[in-house]
């Protein structure tokens, strides 16, 4: 990972920014873990009301996560004064979502002028014991400021 | 839709308590519109804290609602003392979520013993005015009930 | 379908000169069947050189198939002188691809000035039934024409 | 890598099987690099025969490739007596498929007595240097051989 370098020198400012300015992830608790050149990570700790059926964290909650983890490892690479939205994405959720807390990790996979190419994934810590839970595939589109 | 017929008599009222059972869709203030054979139609208002950076809906909060109402379609169609689980999703997202109200909809386009595929969108209300922001592609597992 | 508008008068007969240009389509013997605002239709016969180990035909050749009728679906909503390229897709098979001809449909869901959403889907005829075997989702480029 | 072990002993000539047995890889004049568990690599040559508009390789045929290379993974996990089918997959085209020859790789993510989560890439070699142009994130279906 972080193979890549960044042509925003205020990249982590502005990624967290990015991320502060997201009220879902101060509903979620999530906290910021490390801000690198296309490499992103987000964690949360379990929460009764983004439970699903089982009492496990929702899938749509863990993608949210990854989502954001994503957007803002996109982000990273691209030039001052650009904007990140998500095009599209894919999840495999591989176990329920149960633990104590989630890390989802964003990296990106090709970064481009217009599309960035995305991976990311969820573990869930129960105990400390680690379990990936979730892996995404996914699309970020680089907006000028103005558009 | 509905061209199906639900083999489990229960199917509504089970599928309802699927719904409640998620407190994630609490927080949401979701509501179950309609639950018919194979389809299934979820709404909830606006929310600042579920907002992205641009005060749209966050991605995986209409992901959350339209993973909830394929889950539930498929569910419908399933035998009696069956669970469904989330195998996976591909989400392609339209148009920034901007409204007062999004109403997801989800149907099973292909029933199985085993894997159900769904598909579903997401429509916001501006206004009144309904304009569809996410598109749904999923595969949901049943369980037998002591799986 | 067909409620789009097409901006370039001569969308039809480029549609089918990419079809044409694309040498994996003769490979194939594929056929356009009809080329419509925003919707296309390609066909091919069953051929043994073509399927995967049960004999029927492989998952990648549906794929080939409905990604060209998406990719040219797309196309025909473009201004003159554009180019499209595939950015990404997702397919699920729904049934094994057996019979003697599939039609492969693509229609686009939301075109943008940069990017397409696409769906499609593959029909497989045996014996004249009709099955849909693989259901797609799909995000086209446009580039320029000098790009 | 290969951190998997396999519970059938003779996995790699089983996936070898299916593979000679799919005769759309002999079309594609494509050949098994190797095969461990839980990962399969496999090669072809460029072919005018199957490129699309600009002479790269048609999409949906690096998708068959990689297809393959997943099913082989997924299957050599699995127990003796088992049968693989693809229920689902999504490809993102990283660059265009340019080159003179063509590597995708399929490994496990996650095994499952039922669905087994695969990622796969293709590698494109132009004089050598190569290049990542699609990524898969896939899901495959066990069978009971009788089934």
């Amino acid at each position: 990972m972080a193979r890549f370098t960044a042509s925003n020198p205020r990249f982590e400012e502005e990624a967290r920014a990015i991320f502060s300015n997201q009220s879902v992830m101060r509903t979620l608790r999530a906290k910021m873990v490390s801000v690198l050149p296309g490499e992103v990570e987000i964690e949360m700790p379990y929460q009764d009301s983004m439970a699903q059926q089982d009492k496990f964290l929702h899938a749509g909650v863990t993608t949210t996560l990854v989502d954001t983890a994503c957007g803002c490892a996109a982000f990273t690479l691209m030039p001052p004064g650009s904007r990140v939205l998500t095009a599209e994405y894919k999840v495999n959720l591989l176990a329920p979502a149960a633990g104590q807390r989630f890390v989802a990790k964003g990296w990106v996979v090709r970064p481009g002028r217009l599309l960035t190419v995305c991976q990311g994934e969820v573990v869930a810590y129960a105990d400390d014991r680690p379990k990936t839970v979730a892996i995404m595939q996914a699309t970020m589109v680089r907006l000028s400021g103005d558009a």
